[in-house]
């Protein structure tokens, strides 16, 4: 399994935990996807895993010439549609940093690009293997609250020190698609619905200098079956906290309540008195199942339809918030 | 200080809480305000105390031959703005349960009332008395957190078993309005903001033969500075929980963020490494202070203005889901 990595701007070192669990997948290739971009850390963690990959400064030249099964996108999440394109363009798996693309319009041309491919395609919503996230899956998979009512998911991170490319909505995309696309995840995983409508809002205040990147936001999904969503996004949590996010859900459905906090997945239910802290399941992590997918071998637990959908949403969402209207699906 | 009682389908054994710490309040009346209100259990919590209130099947002639100070009303919801009236027609002090009235029209006629009469309301939002809240409600006017940014605050409760006048909007008045309501005042005392408008949605699914009553609510307000806020309601707490209620509240500021949390209060700041877990502060209980108030001895916590405001936002996000429609204030 050949991969080309694009970027440097977000989790593409999933490839590297992937090459750890399976040597043979080899990384052949590393290039800048935005201008500026420092590839050299993917360099050196391929190095220091015995592969010699070769680095290109233009990236389609590099897909031309190396030809890989799998493409690992990650620039500035501003210029993810473009580079996404020209990888299903050429019919190679696309493993992307979400959001899939920053305009509805880029996101139109990338689907219609997936539809006609043949290639694979998975957003690196990584979190939802997060041991935690993924224990509360699978026990809402078992009906263990029943039927899903109910979803309020949270991302608070550190704002900490961030990139340049940041302060720009062009380059950035906006609070809503790079932080929050993790929490409408675990909306559109937990609640097995399809999205209606959304209203939003978020705000630019305090945001210490970093142009128009929004540090608080919060949205208002409407799913199928009259089940309903919020979403709480901020880069307020101090830098004194014990780590950099705080990452929650909490699933209220027929019969109990699920949720993760503190990377813990705590259940009540009606089959059992008081509150259950649930054991945490391990699994293999994001890029060796998608890996597995692309192989044969399996269904990724991120889809393309997931991926495409969440995207969807998160860009639906920043236009309820940046018009101050409720948008529908 | 002679105090009537009225109706007994909320919480005016707040008042005997008062009567405990200081007996020279008397209940001197008790009456129902909805047809078949049962009003025994307080006519036997007063004379546990000692005290012989009267007992009466009609209360505007309980007001009128008692002339009580303070009249405490927790009649069906639906009957609030009526009963209310009543009392500040006559110039009595009013101790509300909460909404103050079920739609907009009874609201503005009883404001209206209200301005006329030189009475003391204050609706039963005891809830802010509750020593986790209290506390942390001190802590961010202290200026722990920083200005506050954004607010989520959770009312979960067990369904249990609920009485007829839950199944009808006339008498029930809404979700939003009744279990929504603390949550509505938490966010806006904790805001120190203004409403600006306010997106909610809420469903009757899986009620269990409970009529129009709601099983799960979310609103989403904007106030004014850009703080936004989330409330989500549910009666999906399962009976074999630990407690009733999960009430919850997560306040995120530019210094630092305190929640509520099983009864605890936590804040993570920028002054202090790591999560802290604050001492509870105690309290005189909501109706001494409210009769503080009428003593002219301080003022209460929960303000008539409070008590309005909150009610005209439980009723505008009431409105904005059964339109699926934006709401202005």
């Amino acid at each position: 399994m050949r991969v080309c990595i694009i970027g440097s701007s977000g989790h593409a070192n999933f490839v590297f935990q992937g090459v750890d669990q399976d040597p043979s997948i080899q990384v052949v290739g590393v290039a800048p996807g935005s201008d500026g971009e420092d590839v050299g850390k993917f360099l050196q963690a391929a190095q220091k895993r015995g592969q010699q990959p070769q680095r290109y400064d233009d990236y389609r030249k590099m897909l031309d010439e190396l030809q890989p099964d799998i493409v690992a996108v990650n620039c500035h999440f501003g210029d993810h549609g473009k580079v996404n394109f020209e990888v299903l363009s050429r019919g190679m798996h696309l493993f992307a940093e979400k959001p899939l693309a920053t305009t509805m319009e880029e996101l139109a041309v990338l689907k219609r690009e997936y539809d006609r491919s043949g290639a694979e395609v998975a957003a690196m919503f990584g979190l939802r293997y997060n041991p935690a996230f993924y224990t509360a899956w699978h026990a809402v998979q078992e009906g263990k609250v029943g039927e899903v009512r109910l979803i309020n998911a949270q991302k608070s991170y550190r704002l900490g020190s961030r990139p340049e490319f940041f302060k720009h909505r062009q380059s950035y995309g906006g609070t809503i698609p790079w932080v929050g696309s993790h929490a409408i995840d675990w909306i559109y995983w937990f609640a097995g619905q399809e999205f209606v409508s959304v209203m939003a809002h978020h705000s630019t205040t305090a945001n210490r200098g970093l142009g128009s990147m929004e540090m608080t936001a919060l949205c208002h999904f409407k799913l199928t079956n009259e089940v309903f969503a919020s979403v709480n996004i901020d880069y307020l949590r101090p830098s004194t906290a014990e780590t950099h996010g705080d990452d929650r859900v909490r699933v209220a459905g027929t019969k109990g309540v699920i949720e993760v906090l503190h990377g813990k997945a705590y259940l009540v239910s009606e089959d059992e008195q008081g509150t259950k802290e649930l054991p945490l399941m391990e699994n293999q992590g994001i890029f060796y199942d998608f890996v597995k997918q692309v192989r044969g071998e399996g269904k990724c637990l991120v889809s393309a339809k997931d991926s495409f959908v969440v995207t969807e949403a998160c860009l639906r969402a920043r236009e309820a918030a940046d018009k101050e209207q409720i948008v529908y699906f």
